[in-house]
Order: C-alpha cells, then structure tokens, then sequence
C-alpha cells in the first residue's frame, strides 16, 4: 500500500472553504466525518469522502481539516492501515490512547479565537453536533452548517449515488405486510402522542415497506426516507425504480386505498423543504419522532420545541423482534448457510496440505459454495479469512499483500456470512487442518466454554444483553486472559448483519432488553498477536426457558442456536470441560447431524455429508 | 402507625409559600427533597424536613406541596410505609409503576400557566436542578431558588443542627497524614487544571482531614466543608469544636506551619458567601472542582465557565482504595465483629429453642456483643433484624408493632455492622435454629453458590464491578429465582457503610474500575413475599490474583474476604455445589477456625470457640 498524495486536494479544499460560492463567511476547519446522510455503518463509494480526502479507508475515522493542518482521528484496529494509506500531510490522532486530544479540544488548541467550523449538516448526527457545537461555542468557538458538501464540491470523478432496482418481499418472508407495520407504527405514535415520524435508517425504511436493495455493499437496503404522519405517508426515493410493475403492485400505487394508506412518492433530494414544511405547519403539543442519531438537517428542520428523540426508534425495536415467518427464514438460511460450509470445510480437509489455498482462495470458494444455494443474493460482509498471525488481526479481509496460505500448522479462522431472500448469516468456525498444539486447544477451549455460557444462559425477561457478557470471558478471566471487542450484535432478517437496539457488550448501556424473537450473535475470542487468532460464532435466537421456578411470574429466556456448522472437536481440550459443556457440544452436534445432515442427503452432498458425520462424533470426558 | 395530621401544618407552608418575608415572589409549589446540604444518604433529625411535613420517615422521598395538592414520590421498597405514615391531605406517587407521572410531569399538569416552583437551593443536587428546571422552562413554568428553607420557617421545634465533638485519628489508623492528603489533592488538580477544589460530602471531609465526628447516627461525620486552594486551606465548621486541645494539635492550628498547609477556620454558615469571592475572583481558565451532586446553591457560586464537575470527585476515588492501615485496620474491626457474631449466634442456638428471643432483643445482643470488643463506636446502620415472613422485606427495621419472635421453625435474616475507630463492619447470616426445609435449603445454596461466584471471581485490571453482578445471580436464574436489589457496595474505612466510586450492581454503570485496596460488600439474597428472605454478605477486599496467563499484561484481580462468620451449613445442599465451591466453603470456615478461633481463645471466650469448631466442620460432597 503506497499513501495517498493529498498535496493537491488539500489545496482545493482550503480554497473551497474560503470561497464565497460555498460558503456564507469563510471556516477555519472543515470536519469530514465517516458516515452518509442516514447514519449508515456501510456506505456507498460517493458517500466514501473521508476516504477520498485523506485516503485512510477503514470503517471508521473523522478527519478535519484547517489552513494549517490535517488530522485524522481513527481506533485501534486502524493505526497502522491509516499510517499506510496516509501521506505526510496528515496526523493520525490515535484514539483511546492516553495523550491523544478529542476533537474538540484539538480543534480550540489550534484554532484562532472567534474561529468557524463547517461541517455538512445531513452527515453530521445531532447528538454529535450537539456536543461538538457546545464544546467549541464554550471556547469562543462556533460550528457551522455548510450545506454543500465541499468535499463533493472538489471530487471531479466522485461516483454516482446508486440506484438499483428494488426487490419486493411478500408475505411468506416478512409476515407483516407494510401497511399492518404502518397501522403498528401509528399505535406507537398515538401513544406517545406524536403526528408525524421519520424514518433515517435505511434498514428501517427497507423493513417497514418489506422492499430491499442494493445500493449499498453487502447490506440489501436502498436510499429513500419516509415520513409516516396519522394519515399520509410519503416515501423520498430517486430513481425509475418506482416505475417497477412489482414494486408499484406491491406498493399499491396504482390501486384505489383508503388515503392513509396511499404513499406519496416523492424525490430523494426533497425530504429536507418537505420536514421544513411539516415543521412549519405544526401546532403547540404537535411532536415530530426522530432518532435520536439523525442528522443536524433533518432534527433542525423541525423546531426544537416540536421535536421527540429517542435513541432507538419503534421501527428499530419492532425490527429486533422477528415474527414465525421471519424466523423461519432466518432457520432456512442458516440450514443452507451450514451446507455451504460443510462443502467448504470439507474441500479445505482435502486441500489445505497440498499447499494451495491461500486465504482469498478459501474466502472465494465459500462464496462459491454459499451462492449455490437457493435465494442467495450477496454476502453480508466482507469475509474475514485469516490464518496464523492474521487471524490476531480482529478484522482481517485478506488482500493480496496479506495474502497467507493456509497450511497445516496454522489455526484458520473464517467469520463470514450471506444475504439470502430468507435470512441474514454470520458465522465464525476456527480450524487446524493439522494437529494443534496444547496450548492452543486450551485457548480454544476457553472461548468454547464462554460461547457455551452465553448460549446456555437462562435469564429473567426483561434483562439486558449487555448482562451476560462477563459469561463468555468467565473462563478466559479465570486463566488471564481476555478479548479486546463486544461478545454479540443483532442480526437482521436479510438486512443488516448488524442492527440494533440489542447486543452483548460491556460497552453497551443503552441496549433494550432482550426478548423471545430478537436474534443476536454469540461470538466470544482469543487472540494472540502475531500467532493465531480464535473465535466462535453462532447467531442464536431468544426463546423462552423452562425453569423448575419462575419468580415474580417474570418468565425466563435463552437462546437457541440458528447456526449449525461443527464445532472442530480436534481443537476442544475435552478435560477442560464440564460434564454440562461437554453434553451441550454432543447435543449441538446431534443437532448439526439432524438437521444439516438432512438436508447435506436432500441436495445429494454425499462427501460433504460424510464431512459432517466425522467432524459431529460425540466427545467423551475421561 | 396512624398517620401524622397535616392540615394545618400544610396551610401554614401555602402561607410562608405567598409570604412576601420569605419569596420575592409567591411560589404556586415548594420541593421538599429528601436530604441535606451535602446529599448524605443517612441524615441528622434537623435535615428530616420531608418527614416534617409528611409523616413519612423513610430513606427516600420528595414531596411537593401546591396550592391545592400535596404528593409525595416514593419507590416501591416504601409504598406501604408511606400509604400508614401520610395523613389524606397526601397522594402516594408510586415509583417504578408504569402510571406514575413523574415529578415534572405531575407539576406541569396541575400548576397554572406560568408558575413559579420554590425549592431550597442547598438541598437540591446541581444535576437535579438542570433536569427539572429545564422541564419546567420547557412548559413555561420556572424554577426558582428559595433561599431561606420554608420548612424551617414552620418548624418551631426544629432539632438543633448537631455540633458534637469531634475524634482525631492519628498514622496508626489512617496511613496517610491529612498533609500528604492535600499534597495529593493539589497534584490530582494540577493534573486537571484546576485551582480549587470544594470539598461537599461529609464524609469526604473527614476523610481528609483524617477527622470523625457524630453528627449523624451510624455515620462518624461532622457537618462541614472545604474548600481547597493550591495555597490555601478553609474548613468551615461551626461550634467550639476547634477549641479542643486535640484537634487543634491534629490539625496544627497553632503551629508555625509553610503557609499552603495553614488552615483557616471559618463558620460553616460562611461557605455560600466565600465561594461567591472566589468565583467573582477568577480570571480565564481558572477552574474550580466540584462534584455534580454538590447543591445547586454552591455549584450556581461559581460562574459556569469556570466550574469543573465530575460524578466522582479525586477524594472519593482515593478515599476507596484504602491503603496498608486502613486494610489492616478492616481486618482487625472483622476480626472482632466476627467474634462479636460467633457470641451472638451462639447465644440465639441456646435461647431461640425457648421462645423469648424476639428480633429486637436479638438486635440489641447484637449491639451488646459487638459493644465488648475494643475500639467500638456505634452500629453502622440499623441492624436489620427479621424473621420468617419479615425476612422477605428487604430493608426491614423490627419495631415494636412488627416485632416477631425467633423459633425452630423459621428462617432468621441478620443484616448489621457496626463502626470501630479501626474500621467499618456490614455482615449478614442467614440461619435455622431448626431443621430447614429442603425448599429453603435449596434456595439457600443458590444464593450461596452466587456469593461465591463473586468472591472467587478472577477479572482484568481496569473491570468495573458491574460486569460482576451476574454472576452473582446465575445460579438463581438457571432455577427461574432473582433478587430485585444490587450485589455490593463500597464500604468505608470507619467511615459511611455505604460509600462510591465502586460497587457490584446491574444498576450501576458510573462505577469506576474495581481496584486493589477497594472494599466492597458481596451480598446476594433471594426473598419470598410472606415466606422468608435470604441474604449472605461479606466484606470483601479486592486484591491481586495469581493467573497462569497474564493477556496484555493487564494483570487480573480477585477478591479477599473480610467478614469471617461461619455460613450455616445445616442449610446448604451439599449436592447443588461443585466440587470447587464445595472446596470453597471449606477453606472460608478453616480461615474462620484459624483466625477468629485464635481471637476467641485470646479472649477467653471458650463457649463461643466451640460454636465456632461445631459450625465450620468441613462439607464433604457425596
């Protein structure tokens, strides 16, 4: 990786943001933030300014840029690639070291008193530029909204937003067609009595219409807004899209519909002068619901007095918990996600000691395999596909710099995942191809027995995910050792593989109590830095338990594991475990035999078949 | 209890409420909160403000008196307490419970538009007063400072304000002299860039000046403040307690002393008064430190710019991590309250069998055993003394109307402590003087085995206590059982009994990192309404542990318990243990034998010694 030269587009931007055509009084900095204007984790290349500007592109950073200076701000998995990507123009600001300045306070040391700061206003979240504004306005400072994007404004060659054509999803996969969401959405609104709701999210937006996409890498959404009110709804989307026969049928468009359920359609661009006009017409005790994590733009379209934030949104909390038919789904796709590996896992056994895969050969053909199966639409991430030191590197893509082959005296690991019509993938499997040394079956050992006490656990109703992370690092704690990132996310339902408002994290405060329909990943670590890496993942679904009591009447959850891939039991130091542990391996694996055997027989994958018998025998504890 | 008649009082306070002597302008309703000055949790008779002109006496409480109403906010642990004590001039406001308008929200529903809302500006916490006035500016009403308490004006026989005399610990009991305690203070402020520092908890105060009081029952506190300057020292307190010989050699009063280490004694009265100087004398940049709980009245002193807040100030976090003496003192003060306890079961295995003993004699032998030992000073809180179905109640008090007598047949739950010039004591023992039930038994283990769980927990530097809890409640919620109160809190070092930063709690996520030196209590329980309650706490050290890895170098910590009673083994199912708990209940009772059986035997109390041989008899798992 050779750095970006920035000389150049440095220059230009510092004249933008002097220039009276762009800006109404000349800003001493300019902040590009990550994100695009609807606060998504994965954007679209136009949206990749950052990336343009500086070119650091990791999945997080913000850069600032003033007359004099141009720094980045990024976390620990991105100080090297962004000391690569960079040229000497930047300064990398690590992030959660000790000496290294906030933002803000960066931006008051350097500055010169009574300084503006510009920032684009639909990217900027509001929470943020709250924050943001109030530190610097304390030190004489102000923040501005600068409505062209100036990045945009030097960026000859930026990409065209997508606009793909959209996917319709009828009952079978949603089990709740849209406008019995809209009604529930409504209940919602009557009860914390607002008129109008936003929908930012492009997760959301895709859920509540049962529409997918393709705009965006990996994640099936599309860019479009909604405004729901009492009794109109109207979608922002561009495109011919709307023009799709199925699209116009499933959206009833050309149908005579009680009004409230008409959707207006209306240009992407225009949600910004159609909110300013909801706002303005708005009576005292009228609230307009946003997340909290909107944009500046849109939170300021609606006066402040006018305003209800809330940090997870109804449609956010309602997505989390999947109905019969979305779970159903979700178990197809992960029967058929198993298949795929299996075939994978198998041709690796054989492959593997010839000495010619490399790590981008072994990602390739699990896509391969997955996208053999029925309803497979695109990965839902870029495959993490790692081997040795690599697999240390917590989010690894391999390329061809770092590029490995996988031999037999390495631990793989391999954390991918699918989109299929029917469900949302992610698994994690770790493997030794040859025969793994002691101290790696005990790691590995260790973050089987905090998996296990994550996917065993029985909790109260009510309880928050962020309560059962210390589970999965029990047995890691107790030896000295730990890993460095949360233990699970929520998983859509062919949407996003990461999605709110639930998760198990120590980090995680703000999290919604886990209910019986949320899905979640269970994926505790270890890793060695420049050894090995490990890691487990299941994606699990919350059911309700049975237990011998039930306190309070409160009722108690668990979770059932929707992956089924084997658990290598060559790795499991079997002494380690519990007699409990060692039946729940037994169990799973039974379970793996069942069901993915099963179907491995139904598509006539013989070798994969008896692959999967092998690797399910059940562990004897001596 | 009937409950106290508040008509007239009420219509005396809707008087002082217009009174032009008392409001520049009438308020339409006056905050009566629970606490003093400087939001202690126990509080002198003078502070019982809310309780005044209430009849309700528990620990937690607001009220607010209107024109035409008066309600009273309370949680769920005091619903019936207050429904006995309040007269029907009050509506009960019951926290927690789905309906219940919060403080706020009931204010602006009854009050005209318009309206002025009075409260006492020093017995309001700033954080509270920035949530509730915004609240109230947001629906046109205001809030507004009174300066002179309207219940006072009231209250003709209002208690003096206690003003007793005040103890000197000297190096032996503290480690550090309160010199080198403001030399670190003032290195804590560099640190921070700030120039004073306001001193408001009481027992922050006496922590620093290595000083105790007794102004308030069970915690050995004085009213005070301080107020910290890079050279200057203010202790404003009142009454002639300067006079003393011992405190004025303590604190070097008549000495030629370098001036940054002289202290200025000022009237406690004064503080509001020289904290508007030093405020008005800032220049730019100069900072004062302040806690964010520090009243309203003391916090609006100091000009906003120049205010400093943090939720843990730099004494309370050094005033936790208790050093060499302190931690040998806490060892010395649980070595005679155990032989104190060993006394007193000893006595009830007797007695109980006869019928005589009641909660409130059990209590009182309590206090009499503990009264023995060297270096008492009072209990640490009300003991909590219950059997049977009074067990069930989590922070019950016996009282003459409730009162029950111990028997063969019930389950006895004792919650007590007490305060030795040495240390601070909090243990609770839950015993059967018959033969428990194998239901009790069970739930018994289950508690036991998550008091285990936490003690024996090993964990990374830097973890917070609450990612401990759960642990605790593991064993329970694999049966359907919970309890519904935190696992821990921080203990002082004869100082308040419940104490920050730190504490184990799925409530508490602005712990600070656990630390070795920090002292918390370990105290899962489990209760049934109308049955019985469960509790077994310890006091607990966290110190360093031992691992085979050390991931990071981060090093791993674990906890030492304090608290040496025996646990009742007659009430625990040896079946529900692990071989490991099993192990590790038979290594806490050979402790007990080794380190209180010696203490008895020092203090020749033999009868005792041989309760304590009897009751730590090894487990033996079958």
């Amino acid at each position: 990786m050779s750095p970006k030269m920035t000389t150049e587009l440095l220059k230009q931007l510092r004249q933008v943001m002097k220039s009276p055509k762009y800006v109404q009084e000349p800003v001493q900095a300019y902040i590009v933030p990550s994100g695009d204007a609807h606060q998504s984790e994965y954007i679209a290349p136009c949206d990749c300014r950052r990336a343009f500007i500086s070119g650091f592109d990791g999945s997080a950073g913000t850069a600032i840029v003033t007359e004099q200076h141009a720094a980045m701000w990024t976390d620990g998995r991105y100080f090297l690639q962004a000391a690569h990507q960079m040229d000497n123009n930047w300064t990398l600001m690590k992030m959660g070291l000790k000496d290294t300045p906030t933002q803000e306070d960066w931006l008051v040391s350097v500055l010169p008193e009574g300084s503006k700061v510009g920032v684009d206003p639909f990217i900027i979240p509001a929470d943020q530029w709250k924050r943001m504004s109030k530190a610097l306005r304390n030190a004489g400072h102000d923040l501005v909204p600068v409505k062209e994007n100036l990045i945009d404004t030097i960026w000859t060659d930026c990409p065209q937003r997508p606009c793909k054509p959209l996917i319709t999803l009828d009952l079978s996969y949603t089990g709740v067609s849209w406008r019995d969401k809209i009604v529930a959405l409504r209940a919602k609104m009557a009860e914390r009595k607002v008129l109008w709701f936003v929908v930012t999210a492009l997760d959301e937006v895709a859920w509540l219409f049962n529409l997918r996409g393709s705009d965006v890498e990996y994640n099936p959404v599309f860019f479009a807004y909604a405004v729901i009110g009492m009794n109109t709804i109207r979608l922002f989307i561009d495109g011919d899209r709307m023009m799709d026969p199925a699209v116009r049928e499933h959206l009833q468009l050309d149908s005579t519909l009680e009004p409230e359920f008409k959707i207006q359609v209306m240009p992407y661009g225009s949600i910004l002068s159609e909110l300013q006009a909801v706002g303005a017409g708005l009576s005292p005790k009228e609230k307009v619901w946003l997340s909290d994590k909107a944009s500046y733009a849109l939170t300021e379209a609606i006066p402040k007095a006018y305003r209800y934030l809330t940090p997870y949104t109804p449609i956010c909390i309602a997505k989390a918990v999947k109905n019969a038919s979305e779970t159903e789904g979700m178990r197809r796709a992960h029967i058929k996600d198993a298949v795929a590996l299996c075939e994978l896992f198998n041709w690796l056994d054989k492959e593997v000691p010839k000495g010619t895969v490399t790590e981008i050969i072994a990602a390739d053909k699990a896509e391969e395999f997955r996208s053999q199966q029925k309803d497979f639409v695109e990965l839902s991430f870029a495959t993490i596909s790692s081997t040795g030191p690599n697999g240390a590197i917590i989010h690894y893509k391999p390329v061809p710099e770092t590029n490995r082959t996988l031999s037999v005296n390495e631990i793989y690991l391999l954390d991918s995942g699918a989109q299929y019509k029917d469900g949302t993938t992610d698994v994690t499997r770790t493997m030794h191809f040859g025969t793994p040394s002691p101290y790696e079956k005990e790691c590995f050992t260790y973050v089987l027995k905090g998996h296990i006490a994550v996917s065993a656990a029985i909790f109260p109703n009510g309880t928050k995910g962020h309560l059962l992370d210390s589970f999965a690092r029990s047995a890691l704690w107790d030896c000295g050792l730990d890993y460095l990132h949360g233990t699970g996310h929520g998983v859509g339902s062919f949407l996003n593989v990461h999605e709110g408002p639930c998760g198990i994290s120590y980090k995680t405060f703000a999290d919604e109590p886990l209910e019986a329909g949320m899905i979640v990943s269970d994926e505790p670590g270890y890793y060695e830095d420049g050894s090995f890496g490990i890691r487990i993942e299941n994606v699990v679904l919350v059911v309700p338990a049975e237990t011998k009591y039930n306190f309070k009447n409160r009722g108690s959850l668990t979770f059932e594991p929707l992956t089924l891939v084997p658990i290598q039991t060559k790795m499991i130091d079997v002494n380690l475990l519990t007699q409990k542990e060692c039946n729940w391996v037994n169990d799973y694996h039974q379970k793996c035999r069942e069901v993915i055997g099963a179907e491995l027989e139904r598509q006539g994958r013989h070798e994969a078949l008896r692959w999967l018998i092998r690797e399910t025998e059940p562990l004897i504890r001596v």
